[in-house]
């Protein structure tokens, strides 16, 4: 069995108003509904944790059922940071029937469900896969205000999500986390630490993170090419 | 004297449709009268120049009187690269004055003077300095399919521009250059292959490069914010 774990716990400060980012609306519905339609869609997962503010957790369920977005989904409150979130549903998956576990970011709508069964497929190769964009921007390492070195952009990749790994060695990785870093908000790098060679699968940059203001904007834009 | 060199001659077949990217409107106006109006109403800025295609040439200055904008440009057509653009537009600037080249993107329409400014004294103290933004993904180095690590996101900066160099430092990088190269889009590149050290400038994310449909939307957006 694979599973999804989308991580929408998080407050989202950074783009104002009361809401968490997740649950403002994009075209009228809740980013967070967006992100979940993917994979209730896609064959390669047969279960989906949402992680969720504590006080967020109860109404959700329904208004998801309302939307036809529930059939297999639970909820999962979350914790102070990130990676505290991921590890409190990676606790409530049994070992015994999971194989992979694809950790997604609940401000992802745009993921596509072959993008995700692709990274979950390469993930049962190699034991970790994650979807990556090219990187556009030119790339400045820097010490201080000096300017060091210009990157080779094209052995660049920005990481996207889901990030999928196979159960044990997530687990694995997830033992020797400091789950109170709240910078720790990239999974790939605790599997990479423990030795893992992770595959990096090509995805498209329209699979975006919505943190900002203007992302939101941008969203809605994208939707009306997609079409829906 | 200080001299901005607005690149401006792409033609921009990634935006779809028939003009260039630079002459989309962007509130009712082409981009790149907006990308004008900072280095105008910059103190430290004494000439611009702005490389286009030579088919756009005939009409840019009277459309740029026009709006009131034309006060320090002047127009040169562009080459086939972006590299043979700028020199170009370098071998027009007179070397008894010149103190400082600012090469900008002519699709960054969101600095403002005062970056120019400090990107400009900056220049003046090291030989060269271009404006940055944090790196807001999360960056791996791939070998093939293969992530090899995950950069240390905190020493990396996304170059933006202006990039402001001495004149006689910049006409020496560009004598090196191979000028018909698609490639060779970043100036500070050039100018730290000739063991200069460029100084970064902590710049706004906001001074973002409108390329695509979606940059155009958000770009929308960002005008309202400010207020235009």
């Amino acid at each position: 069995m694979n599973v999804a774990i989308i991580a929408a716990a998080g407050r989202g400060e950074r783009m104002g108003g009361n809401r968490p980012k997740q649950f403002l609306l994009l075209a009228g519905t809740p980013i967070i509904f967006h992100t979940l339609r993917p994979f209730e869609q896609c064959a390669s997962i047969q279960e989906i944790i949402v992680v969720l503010p504590a006080e967020e957790s109860a109404g959700f369920l329904s208004e998801a059922h309302r939307i036809g977005l529930a059939n297999l989904v639970r909820v999962v409150p979350g914790g102070e940071t990130r990676a505290e979130s991921v590890s409190r549903a990676l606790l409530t998956i049994s070992p015994t029937t999971a194989e992979i576990v694809a950790v997604h970011d609940g401000v992802r709508p745009f993921v596509k469900p072959d993008e995700i069964t692709r990274a979950v497929e390469a993930a049962k190769v190699s034991g970790g896969a994650l979807l990556v964009a090219p990187m556009t921007d030119t790339v400045k390492e820097v010490s201080g205000a000096e300017v060091v070195r210009t990157l080779d952009r094209k052995s660049l990749r920005r990481a996207l999500t889901p990030q999928c790994f196979r159960y044990d060695i997530l687990r694995r990785a997830y033992e020797g986390a400091d789950l109170h870093d709240p910078a720790l908000t990239d999974d790939s790098f605790l599997v990479e630490q423990i030795g893992i060679n992770v595959t990096a699968i090509e995805g498209s940059a329209r699979n975006i993170k919505i943190t900002t203001p203007e992302d939101l904007v941008a969203a809605e834009a994208l939707l009306q090419e997609k079409g829906l």
